[in-house]
């Protein structure tokens, strides 16, 4: 198994580029064949499959393949995972602001007793 | 000005790395300077300035020199603009599975009145 540093890496990762983040938009909606993925984007199916096995890799998505047809669909635990991580830096960067807010007006209050 | 998308690229690609996001979770905590965003990485000032420079491209952070001393601190807007596309990703994907669960009751609703 992943740690989730690792995990991390490799699901940010493959948020990085506009046509994956394009097909997860698409998968959001439910799971698709590939090429009914690959069809908005004008790319080839090789390179389609480079970017699934990209984001099935970090846990993303996962695929399965019946007779001819590979459905892909979304694993929407990895995406919770890279989107707490974002949460609770913003919730940290929020608290230092409020004591920092704290710490001014004991500084304006003490101005105004002496 | 860079357009939505490429922000989301180097967004996520300066998220993509632990080392990186060690100094963001350091940057939550408030303002620091490089030295003190090196010291627990175990990393040489120029490998650091390296990350925190695709850090600054992104917008994720800003820095200002004083003297001797750099200073950097968190943009959080730009963190949230990341949070927002995962975050509208996974409600589309909870609206999929909503609409999931209606048709499935449908169905099984008409199994019964049959």
């Amino acid at each position: 198994m992943l740690n989730d540093s690792l995990v991390l890496d490799r699901t940010f990762a493959a948020l990085a580029d506009p046509a994956r983040r394009g097909m997860l938009a698409r998968l959001a909606h439910g799971p698709a064949s590939v090429s009914e993925l690959a069809e908005p984007l004008r790319m080839s199916l090789p390179a389609v499959m480079q970017h699934l096995k990209a984001m099935e890799s970090s846990g993303l998505i996962a695929s399965e393949k019946r007779g001819r047809v590979r459905t892909v669909r979304l694993k929407p635990g990895t995406l919770t995972a890279a989107e707490r991580w974002i949460r609770d830096r913003r919730s940290e960067w929020e608290a230092h602001l409020d004591r920092f807010e704290a710490y001014l007006s004991t500084l304006k209050n003490d101005g105004a007793t002496q």
